[in-house]
């Protein structure tokens, strides 16, 4: 496999689709051959020398026993930098092989905001534990001092802050010293480490070499706070397409920077958490090993819908007697409460996901309001007359048919506005609007669905007969 | 406010917490009211000024009326760079005002894959119009070739490529003068212009003037092909933490660069695609204009839902004489539909979206599916007693008790199982598994649940009695 990657080398080059996949599943094959041959010197030299997100792909698909096997192989750098590239999922199965002193000393290897993401995985106990090995580390407990998911939580402390009154040709030199990996802006502050501006690596070498970094800095920066939200940095730093924003104390003294990579997985993180609450549940889920816990997390919304189905049973309950007399109006039940949740979810999700896009302003949520009611009323509309006919074709009673339909156009109006309006309420409230809306809107429209249906159908029914 | 902001600009920095999102609003406020005094000198400058995310904020925020006339301050290249800047929902609003002709001397100066996403956005006639316009602009046809969502339609052509034999220092002239923006790394290309390599602008400044690039560069570059579809673009950079990744064609000729941002827009976008497929819907219903269309969007999972519940229905007819004579089952039906729904959605979403961010391998999903199959087990037990207990309570009838119990046990770990089996098999099928989860398992358990409820409460309370 070495040889085979290192003749392709020239080029840098295959030619096939799905180049990385493919790459990374042969790699995978070599290991595992390389594991049952129990060859480890020549898989430690083959690892070792790989992007640590290949071993993470690697990692991710071994047996146990081949990841422990693998893992007494890494270097501890290489190791720390596999970890950080795991996903959640897989993290937490594999921080179950590691004992927290190797933990603690992989640690040192990592970015401080790193480390703190992969304490958070950690099961109670072996959190303590880690904490503890990990009290001589002050770079970790610098950043664990701010709250969850701020910009101080999450920011690399990799960075070149340079003197504003450094010389062009001073600052070049400085950036030719510094230990920090990737350069992508040379951040310029005063002399009590204030920021006062931004240089770019290309300006620098652009400029003037005897100009000092004070006249060709741009003084404009764009920056965060320490306590700023994560969510917020990552509009930020979509909103003017930067590769890292700088973090500021409450000194406005420079601490950190948030870089591109860490917004993308902040990104992703943030909708899958608003997915899964969606639906009633969390994203820990994934990695919680218990499953009673996970029961736990899903219970309020349990809750919330077994009560509110009892209370749509307690309707039918109000109106036994209607169905007792014309069984047929029963058949109908789950049509009226099923519609009317399915309009009401889709148009609260639309809202849900505008609003954390930024699509939708809470100020001015008018317009994409009144289309979602407009679109439910139509929905209603063509749903109510083809259930009407159905119904009249099957049942031959005008009556029911007039009573399914104008329900339906009825339920899936108002869910439609429900599901429209609660959101924007909820964001108005500083409450996240991604509520439980699968939960909350189908037992709403049960609910409604069926008061409107029975209490029409009476009236229908019971007051003109079939 | 120009003055405000100029005498902030000497650190840069301002104090307040959200200050991106304040500054915004008062330079709304002064733009506001700089219209209203139809100031329009001082406000030409003080827009053009501004960066062009800060105007498109602006944009979104104003009446139709007062766009036009921000439209026609602007000079033509700023007003494409806050085209570009917009949501695609204030986006299709905005290209109402502008006529054809003008949107085309606006695509003069945008990237052309920013000028492909305007067009997308735009009406059938006006697209057709624009499209004519723009025939004298090659390189905007050049990526139009690709096919929609593939690296080649998204990638800019703003890169440098310079030849494996300069030497560094000729490679820095040639940096310096290059026209391109912004530099992050500096692709190597051989005499027919294939890529082989690739080296940061940092490593340039590092290294000895006289070596040749070739001796310096980095030949193993992460590549993607024209025809990559942009989500495994979006991984490739997020999996290796890159800034840029370089687009070949088929030749290995390097045609482009797919940027952060960009990949930082894919993200959300896939992200939305999915969480309105699944509830049944779709994106576009953001900025089309015309409420039928975006019902006949809906309308597929509509009739699905619609002949589900028929059926749902036709069970109940099925089970009628029981109903009739024991109307009690009735108060319970809402419960046992609801609830089976409720654990189905959570268990597909669940599998759906750890699919979509690659945290469950489609190979081996069994860890992950017996875990939810686990959790429906578990909340059906839950469910069971505890709406069997309150069914006693309410109705004392022990056998109904025992149906609604049994049901829920059964309906709940099946629509888990189903929840997190379908997923996996459309993947396995390579059918995009982010399908309309909400309608599908909830009419899946209507029908479920009332089957398995109402044959348990026949049995049990026609044989055994009350």
């Amino acid at each position: 496999m070495e040889t085979e990657r290192r003749e392709s080398a020239g080029t840098g080059l295959l030619s096939e689709e799905g180049i990385e996949l493919k790459k990374a599943k042969i790699l995978l094959d070599s290991v595992k051959r390389l594991l049952r041959k129990q060859a480890k010197s020549h898989l430690k030299r083959l690892l070792n020398k790989r992007h640590p997100a290949d071993v993470a792909y690697i990692m991710k698909h071994l047996s146990e026993r081949e990841r422990k096997e693998v893992l007494q192989l890494l270097e501890p750098e290489m190791a720390a930098q596999v970890l950080i590239k795991l996903d959640s999922l897989s993290l937490a199965e594999i921080l179950e092989l590691i004992e927290p002193e190797e933990l603690a000393e992989y640690m040192k290897y990592m970015p401080p905001d790193e480390a703190i993401n992969i304490i958070d995985v950690l099961p109670k106990e072996k959190k303590q534990s880690v904490m503890k090995l990990i009290e001589q580390y002050p770079e970790i407990w610098k950043l664990l001092q701010y709250g969850e998911e701020t910009a101080g939580r999450i920011m690399s402390t990799d960075f070149v802050a340079l003197d504003e009154d450094l010389t062009v040709e001073e600052a070049i030199k400085k950036v030719r010293e510094a230990r920090e990996k990737e350069v992508f802006y040379i951040y310029v502050v005063d002399k009590e480490g204030r920021l006062v501006g931004v240089v770019s690596l290309r300006q620098l070498i652009l400029s003037d070499p005897h100009k000092k970094l004070k006249e060709i800095m741009n003084p404009d920066v764009i920056y965060v706070t320490v306590d700023t939200d994560q969510e917020e940095v990552a509009r930020i730093v979509q909103k003017y397409d930067l590769l890292a924003v700088p973090v500021v104390d409450k000194d406005k003294k420079l601490v950190g920077i948030v870089t591109t990579d860490d917004v993308i997985d902040i990104i992703i993180e943030e909708a899958t958490e608003d997915i899964y609450k969606m639906v009633g549940t969390t994203d820990e889920e994934l990695w919680e090993k218990s499953l009673i816990k996970i029961a736990l997390y899903r219970l309020p919304w349990l809750s919330f819908t077994i009560i509110g189905e009892m209370i749509s049973g307690a309707i039918i309950k109000m109106y036994q007697h209607t169905l007792k007399e014309f069984i047929a109006i029963s058949f109908f039940l789950p049509l009226v409460m099923a519609l009317g949740g399915n309009v009401g979810n889709q148009s609260q999700t639309i809202m849900v996901r505008a609003l954390a896009t930024g699509r939708i302003d809470p100020d001015k949520p008018w317009k994409v309001m009144f289309r979602q009611i407009g679109v439910g009323f139509i929905m209603g509309l063509i749903a109510g007359t083809v259930a009407g006919l159905v119904v009249y074709l099957i049942q031959h009673n005008y009556h029911l048919a007039l009573a399914i339909s104008i329900s339906l156009l009825l339920s899936m109006t108002i869910t439609a506005t429900v599901g429209s309006i609660v959101p924007i309420i909820f964001k108005k409230l500083n409450i996240d609007p991604a509520l439980p809306s699968g939960p909350f809107i189908s037992t709403f429209s049960d609910i409604l669905g069926n008061l409107i249906y029975l209490s029409l159908a009476t009236f229908l029914l019971v007051k003109f007969g079939k």
